[in-house]
């Protein structure tokens, strides 16, 4: 089998290789071709830790398995990741282990690879202005997917704490962009497409601050109770999501959907879109809502990419097992 | 992180070492200290495979992790196991991946030992004559393992085709036993201890069969439908199990819970006896049947124990990852 370390993923894979991967795989949603397995998720009851596992399997890439891990709170203080992540890779034909890779990075890249998706196919075209709420480690994998997708012409940030928004400037200096910190109020006026990366417990971004024709992508809500822009703005807008099932029971939707301000069969499979099989964007006054949880399958398809790129440039170990 | 491949468990852990380990989960699991996480299990729709993962915490020796796999019935015809597992271990205090397992030889062990562990502690002491009810592969180790527990003089064996039974009569050969084939109501009537490990969907040991004392493991159902002894058997029993929620929904005692003849609170998990907290047999008469349907703790257990013998004889890959 083929290992590829958590050291060797950042030399390897661009964002626009996660992106094709991603891409590929939500349409396969869509088609029925993929599914995810459901998600084991448990407090271990030690250092104060969450463990887990998603998975699932693409029959039109035959990438089959799992990412494993979760969140161990002191790492910090150990100088290792708070989130830890391997992904396992089988043979579709055999069952075999086929691959074992490295999974921070690449959950960081994969998640920004969804929210760039939903931009590249709901934004308005003449998207100028991008708004980033939240600034911690993910904000900035965030930020460089979305530019690629829309000539954006400058960036607005919002933080709880305003000091870590020179995470967002300085990704928008290595891009040429300028870049401001603003009040929630001028960022949902002045942007065209705004993401959401937090891990707020309560509503951040209110219905009334967005204005019309907005893309929104809201990535930080992935648990029950966890909320960052108000149900009535998820109501007002046309929905998007990686997967229903997951969305409307912990992503952002499970508010609205809980209100009844939204019925699980309004909101649509982005992959649907990807495919062809839904329009997207149907005018520009629509605001269009991104809620993006994180399935097993997006893990599955960027590690397969790796796992094709490391065989590809001879940087993979292979081991017998 | 450390490798052990699936060539090396033969030549570095015994039935005993086994034993030791799923006699300490057990345990753990009675007291609490241990639990198992929902099962995942799904047919595919490729290669007729059905794949899946078992996975647990054990809080006192820290073991936690998964077995991934599954069963892919073309491998035989590719010269490969048609079962195919691979365990993953956990640093319990970080959440980087340890120890990677092969699976297949574990799972024979793991499930042999459940059974032995069975007859430890719910045999008479007088047992002297051992009844197999079945003789696929994962019999002979059924027969091994079992063969320690109690000082049995003979072996009595039933298996729908009787020729696969020189399988049987070999372990008992290499034991200095006498192996004797025989019809259900010679096997029922003889046998003081009955092992039943097949791939039934059907009862095959009647109620009737079965003389007063008799402890009986059924070891194959691990799935909704199959069934091995009469669910009246089972509904005579003091039922035992590895844990009572898998035993009810896909353990032999599921039919008898269906059929409303056992009550899943009367059931008692093997962990119980094992750590003082049941007292298991009560008298000479009673019949005991033990359900073993196999959890992940098992190959967490059986696993570690493996990573540490590989350490301890040098035998363990080491990689980065």
């Amino acid at each position: 089998m083929i290992i590829v370390p958590e050291r060797e993923i950042a030399s390897l894979v661009t964002p626009a290789d996660c992106f094709s991967a991603v891409e590929n795989v939500f349409a396969a949603m869509a088609r029925r071709s993929a599914s995810n397995f459901p998600v084991v998720r448990e407090a271990l009851g030690h250092a104060d830790a969450i463990y887990g596992f998603k998975s699932g399997f693409d029959r039109e890439s035959l990438a089959l398995g799992l990412k494993s891990g979760g969140f161990w709170p002191g790492n910090a203080s150990r100088g290792l990741t708070n989130h830890q992540s391997t992904i396992f890779l089988f043979d579709a034909d055999t069952g075999q282990c086929r691959a074992m890779v490295g999974g921070n990075l690449l959950t960081a890249l994969r998640t920004a690879a969804a929210a760039a998706i939903s931009t590249k196919y709901l934004a308005r075209q003449d998207a100028e202005v991008l708004g980033m709420i939240g600034a911690g480690h993910q904000s900035a994998f965030q930020l460089r997917a979305a530019l690629g997708q829309r000539p954006f012409k400058r960036i607005v940030g919002w933080n709880r704490r305003p000091e870590m928004l020179s995470r967002l400037a300085d990704v928008a200096t290595e891009h040429g962009l300028p870049f401001e910190a603003v009040d929630l109020d001028r960022l949902g006026a002045e942007a065209d497409v705004i993401i959401t990366i937090t891990s707020s417990f309560a509503p951040i971004l209110k219905a009334s601050q967005v204005k019309p024709g907005t893309h929104l992508a809201c990535m930080g809500t992935d648990t029950k109770g966890k909320q960052e822009v108000e149900a009535e703005l998820v109501a007002a807008a046309t929905v998007f999501t990686d997967e229903v099932a997951q969305c409307v029971s912990i992503g952002e939707s499970q508010h609205a959907v809980a209100q009844e301000l939204v019925r699980p069969t309004s909101i649509v499979e982005i992959g649907r879109v990807v495919a062809g099989l839904h329009p997207g964007r149907t005018s520009g006054e629509e605001v269009t809502l991104f809620d993006g949880t994180g399935v097993g399958l997006q893990d599955l398809a960027v590690a397969s990419a790796v796992v094709n790129l490391a065989v590809a440039k001879c940087v993979a170990v292979q081991i017998e097992i």
